[in-house]
This record gives C-alpha cells, structure tokens and sequence, in this order.
C-alpha cells in the first residue's frame, strides 16, 4: 500500500529545502524584502505544485536536479499571488497558513514589493542554466516558462483573480463558475504538471495525458476549496472559512450545494485517474495525490 | 548631424505598434484587466528601454525580429513598476504620463493586479520561440531572461523601491545613495542594453563594452531624474514635481545641490561616450540617447 503521507513529507522536505537556500540576502539593502518574502514563502502550506512537478518527473524517467528549480519556481508563484490576494484591496484577509498575512507582518508596500519579489524571482530560477544543460533542454526550458507566465498571467490566475473580485455579490452560472475557477487555480496546477512532464523528458504521449491529469484535478482542487470554506475547521486550515459566504461568491456549494459539488469533484478524480491508465504503478503517487486533493482537511 | 529626435520618433512607433498587439482580449472574463494594462502601458512614455535595446541590436547588426519581443517585455516590466510604485501604499501618485494613474483611473485591486499582469506577461513575451529559432538562441534567451528577471527582482530594483520607501526623512551617504540608484532604475535600463547586445548577435566585446554604456548611462538617468524634480516643468512632464523634496528624500540635488549634481550627470555621459570608443559613426544613436539623457525635459 502506497503510502502518501510519508510520501509527501519526503517531497516537501527536498522543496522546503531548496526555498530555503533561493533567497539569500546580499546586501544590506535587501534586509526587508527579504524578510517579507521568506516570511509568506517559509510559513508551511502543502507544497502542492512542487510536489506534483516532482512527481510527473520522476513518473517519466526523469531526475529531481533536472526539475527542482521549476518546481520552486512554482511554489514562488503560488505564495505570491497568495500575498497580492490578501492584501487589503483584494480579500482583505489577516491570516495565511496560522500566520500573520504579509501586510499585517509588515505593512502594504511591502507586501506588494514582497509578491513582485516572488514572481520575479520565479523567472529568474527557471532561466536558470548550467553548464550541463544540452540545446534540446534550453528550448523546453523556454516552453516551460511560456507555459507557466501564460497560466500565471492575465488570461489566467489574474483574469480569475480579477474575476472573483468583480463577481462578488453577482451571481455566475456553472459555466462561468467552472472557467474562473480553471483560470483562479487550475492552470497553474496544470502547468505545474506539464513542467514535470517536459523537463523531465517524457515522451509527447506522456506529455499529453499528464497534463489532462493536471487538468481535472486542478479543478477538483477549487471545487474542494469551495467545500473547505463551508465545512473546513479553521484551526486546522489556518485561515477564517465561510468567507465566501460573507462576501456572497458564487461557488460550487452555492450553486449545486454540497453534496453535489463533493459528487462532482469525485468525478473529476476519476476523471483524473482514467488519464492515468497509460502509467503503471510507477504513477501511484499522482493516483493518491489527486484522491488527496478532495479528501484533504486543508 | 544625426538627428535624434526624428530617430526617436521612428523607433517608438516601432515599439508602440508592436505592444499594442501584444495585449489581446480573448474573453469576456479578461475585459477589465487588459483595458487597465492598456491604459498604463499605452500612456505614452518615452520608450527609452525599448529604444535602446532595439538600437543597441543595431549597431552589432542584429534585426528588428531578433529584439522586438525583448524590447516590449522591457516596458512592461517598467510599466508594471510604475504603477506599483505609484500606488496609494507606495508613493501614492495620482498623476502619471499626463494621464490618472491606474489606481486613480480604475481602482487599486485593478492597479496591482494590471501591474502583476504586465510583469507576467513580459516573461512570457521574452520566452517566446519561433520555428527559425537556433540552440545558440535559445541559450541566449534564457540568459537574456535571467539577466533582466534579476535587474527586476529583488537584488535589483525591488530592492531600490523598498530602500526607497524606508529611506524616506533618512539622510543617505553618497554612496548608499548611488547604491540605491543604481538599484532603482540603472539595473534595467543596463538590462536593455545588455538584451539588445546579446539577442542582436554581438560579439563578447561588444557586449562587454555596450553594457559598460548601459551602466553609466543608468545612472546618469536617475541623476537627471532627481534634478528634473526640483527644476522640472510638471506640464511638460506629466506628473508633479519638488515631491523629493515634500517626502524628505536623499537624492542627490539634496546631498551636492543642483550644480555639482549636473556636474555629476556630465561625467557620467562623458563615462558613457568612451565605452563607445570602440563603435564607429553607427553608434551615433547611442551618444545622442547618452546626451539626451541628462538634456531632456521630462
């Protein structure tokens, strides 16, 4: 029996790791940022987008040097577009993974320079070459970070960020509901795997069948988000739920209610999983992950 | 006589032809979003990083098609620290080009999300390949990433934006002050030189020498940029000036007065020229920008 906690720790120890010795700080100048952006980039969470990266490397034959940078860069990406939506002009939010959000720990500017920072520095880590590195990876190297600015950019994770903010108090109907939350969650997810599957070398078929995995369990990750709010523990989470009740957001509960949206991201598993079919047991992580994905308690 | 302000004219058009098909709105869900990327971005501005990478491919004899994607994501990487800058947590400016600045013109949930977009959207711009693309290319687009993602990040100038903010009523020494000019603005203007030489084909010594250009010519604009907020016309310039002055901070007008300060700018142009020693009349372009520099009234 495969067995994901041990799993994921392991996974989340090398990527906690290599953060940790990313951002180093320099020069007197940058005491600040730098403290800001290890504060929300340091403070826990799941680690999910480097650790799905990780995997589908490993999935397709490849090896942890070929993809940890991407990987980091990655969970860069993440914290900072955590830290631009909690600021006071978007959510308004004061807690983040048990801690003080970036904002309340620091103030606004720096909150703002400290997601900047964070997005920043993603890029300049997938840029990254080495003297190893054959003309072959430097082109998948450039798909790779065409793929995710174009996840992370304004026809993505902004467009639905944007989205959820002008949306409030309106109400979407599923179709709308479904591609804001691909926009808001599932393409970096998505991208996450596809740089796995690139970077580690998989074959165009692999490529291919990954990133629908990464598909439908990106979006079964916002639609358990959705169900989190309602009925997650804040204790546990480490952030307030029910807010999107508060602030009257369309989402997945208020739409079908809950049991329906927790049947549905049980399809989109399954879904998820019949993607898999071409992989052997050597997939078994993804396979635990994405059951993991809607059955977490944060 | 060259005449740089003809020069000018064509090369922004150039630019300006290319970025207004950069930004395309696809769906509904990206209408607002863009329109405040566009907003900012399409403000007119004097183009200078772009200019100066596309001039620089130039003169190494590299092509247009070589450097456009480049010289775009540079001012966008520069309108995006624009309109963070200006936020009301920042420096809170209301007028910005002539026009509103973002958050005045939309709000400021909008402003630092088109910010976060345009950054975004510039490494996407820059990590675009096409079918001609060579392997040395492709190298050569990662370094070419790296290069300006570190001028952008942390070390560079989000280091000089938060010294900035904190430096506010503190008195500076000359060279902390250079540090954080350097810092602030000099890192990408280097950046788009840097892009220009490389991308444009040009041989190490080239590059070795217009980057040395880039260096003095960073700075000098800073230079001239502190003595324009004292001297400055705001009608012509588009946007308040005697502000350093009004926040208390150390620029150096204030640490050497106006004359030692223009003194200073001179020498710095003087620096630029002779890197340019070993360019002939090509080159003409970049000695006239180096002057054009310290001269220009806005």
């Amino acid at each position: 029996m495969f067995d994901l906690k041990k799993y994921l720790i392991e996974k989340q120890k090398t990527v906690n790791r290599a953060l940790e010795n990313i951002i180093r700080q320099e020069s007197p100048l940058e005491q600040r940022i730098v403290s800001a952006m290890r504060h929300s980039l340091m403070a826990g969470g799941k680690r999910l987008r480097p650790v799905l990266c990780l995997s589908v490397a490993e999935i397709v034959g490849g090896n942890e040097d070929q993809v940890l940078d991407a990987a980091c860069s990655l969970e860069m990406i993440h914290t900072y577009s955590l830290i631009h939506d909690d600021l006071p002009a978007m959510d308004d939010d004061d807690m983040r993974r048990g801690k003080q959000t970036c904002h309340i720990a620091f103030d606004e500017a720096t909150a703002i320079l400290a997601g900047d920072a964070l997005l920043t520095m993603a890029f300049e880590l997938l840029s990254k070459t080495n003297n190893l590195i054959s003309p072959d990876y430097a082109f998948k190297k450039l798909d790779v970070i065409r793929k995710i600015a174009s996840a992370a950019g304004y026809t993505g994770m902004i467009a639905g960020q944007m989205t959820d903010i002008l949306s409030e108090g309106e109400n979407l109907d599923m179709e709308e509901l479904k591609i804001l939350h691909i926009a808001k969650t599932g393409v970096l997810i998505e991208a996450s795997v596809y740089a796995g599957a690139v970077l580690g070398d998989g074959t165009p078929d692999e490529i291919k069948m990954l990133t629908e995995y990464g598909r439908y369990i990106g979006l079964a990750f916002q639609v358990a988000d959705d169900i989190l709010n309602v009925e997650g523990d804040p204790e546990i989470m480490g952030k307030a739920v029910g807010t999107d009740r508060t602030r009257n957001k369309s989402t997945y509960p208020s739409l079908m209610g809950v049991q329906k949206s927790k049947q549905f991201a049980e399809k989109l598993v399954a879904d998820s999983l019949n993607a898999l079919e071409m992989f052997d047991k050597k997939a078994e992580p993804l396979r635990a992950i994405a059951r993991y994905i809607i059955e977490r308690k944060k």
